[in-house]
């Protein structure tokens, strides 16, 4: 309703031709729909959003890395689940002042994210908004079923991959709110810029049995854990020293803890499960660093024990929308 | 990265918690992901989004119309290609001064639509923007084999669903551009508030062989008539006085086309299959009023013959973004 015609046409398709698919996708961008062979396991399916000057800004991030985070948070909530994802349709919403240029190296990241991930980007759509917005809805499939937030049980070991804190540290330090000597700084901005989606060991983890209660660390582990805690009816006792901590969030936040809980974005796994493996046999088995940080209890409240001034935390409930704040 | 804490919580999670589940659905809205059983039958996918102020505007339409549209035209991308929707993510893009109660009353009509489709709302996401956005991703699948844009054939009738400009004729009325006497301006605005995504029809055109070249009328006739002979490599010749006007449209509009040759919104169905039914036969067939429009002809471009000052109207390409100027 706002006539001010664009000079860019049949964009989305344009992006999405130069995309190749795989063997499963029938017919790509440039119908009404995409067309995909059925697959014979459990659908996973989902939806998320990346906008600018609430979860990124254009004057930090390349348009590729900008492209490949938009699909990594996305993967990450498939890998969350244990899932293969298969295929993404892709909204954009464009604003003025941003030139074909700046799409198709947007697209570059994209595809180049989707390859690494086996997704075919099927499709999408275009619209006009007052920000840049990219909208990510993935299918995938859990050929060994699918891990859930509701199956943590009294007793489970709580397990995360990778460390914690460092792409909220990495958004400080982008703010210029924190200060890092280079190396670490690379680290930090890095991890914030170009997650990784634990894809490998969230489908490895499904073939435990029994099958592990997981979540993705994307609004910080205090919040996340909360999802679980909620879902599952449980309690849980988290060991501060038990953190895993990068010798970068080390050397620029020392031991305060409070990132590693409370920031996000991280894109780690967070899961649950029966302690019958240790650290290390887990991190074999998985193929990605694991540590365990503490253990589901009776209640329904998380308590932080050890970690000095941070002993007495806890928390009750939790907030879908802090992700907006950080 | 705008740190402006929002009062609502979890409010995808109660919004969808009310909306239930058929069967297929194994875990719905509150996890990662949603899962689904798997359909033996090729499955669509496909992604819309409706802004403020450039796909509608509040003050024209009650919360729970708008829920309804915002799906159905997702729904006639599905009904395009004759399949049937299964499954729905939603991604709304909040702004302020919107209150809980809206986004209720949203989600009644978004869910009222839904179960008319037989669709589940499965999960969603929510973010903050400058406009409210509602993006939906559906997920569908395809019995009888998918109606595809590149399948047009010379020597095929061109036909199309209901009658053509209702909505932008509806539109510009409630833009004040045209005058209606109240039973047209009733209809004509009820089609663009409230259109119909013309599932039946669809799925009964996937059971004719061959399978016929179809669209829906979203952005325009003239688009998307564009659209399908791009695909398939033909050309149409369209006869003026064949175009299926409503008696509100002549009741406002006279004997001009133009509406219903460039107006978008109508979410009919167009298609192209050999003549072998007359236009009776086809709508007692379908279950809905069919009028035939024309004939797929060589060469690229589309003819409009008869109609007086439109005679000579021609085009060749088109351009995707045009319906944000509807």
């Amino acid at each position: 309703m706002v006539a001010q015609p664009l000079a860019e046409f049949n964009l989305i398709a344009r992006l999405c031709r130069r995309l190749p698919h795989g063997r499963r996708t029938l017919l790509g961008a440039g119908d009404d729909c995409a067309v995909m062979a059925p697959s014979r396991f459990p659908q996973l399916f989902t939806i998320d959003s990346m906008v600018e000057e609430v979860h990124f800004r254009l004057e930090w991030t390349s348009p590729e890395a900008l492209g490949a985070r938009a699909l990594t948070v996305n993967l990450s909530d498939i890998a969350a689940m244990g899932g293969r994802p298969l295929a993404a349709v892709v909204n954009l919403a464009i604003r003025e002042g941003l030139e074909q240029r700046f799409f198709d190296r947007l697209y570059r990241g994209l595809g180049r994210a989707a390859r690494a991930a086996g997704v075919d980007i099927v499709g999408g759509n275009i619209t006009r908004a007052e920000r840049l917005e990219i909208t990510i809805a993935l299918l995938g499939d859990a050929p060994h079923g699918a891990m859930r937030r509701d199956r943590a049980r009294v007793g489970d070991g709580i397990y995360v991959t990778g460390t914690l804190g460092d792409a909220a540290l990495g958004l400080r330090v982008l703010r210029g709110e924190a200060q890092a000597p280079p190396a670490a700084r690379r680290y930090l901005v890095g991890r914030f810029h170009a997650p990784t989606a634990r894809l490998g060991a969230g489908q490895k983890l499904t073939r435990l049995r029994p099958c592990p209660a997981a979540i993705d660390v994307s609004d910080g582990l205090w919040q996340d854990l909360g999802h679980i805690l909620e879902r599952s009816g449980v309690g849980a006792e988290i060991v501060a020293e038990a953190l895993p901590l990068s010798p970068a969030y080390r050397a620029v936040a020392g031991a305060d803890i409070t990132l590693a809980c409370r920031g996000g974005d991280d894109y780690e796994l967070l899961f649950c499960m029966p302690p019958r493996f240790g650290e290390k046999a887990l991190a074999r088995r998985l193929g990605v660093p694991v540590a365990r940080i503490g253990t589901i209890v009776r209640g329904r409240r998380a308590r932080l024990t050890g970690g000095g001034r941070h002993r007495r935390e806890s928390f009750a409930g939790w907030d879908q929308l802090r992700n907006l704040s950080t």
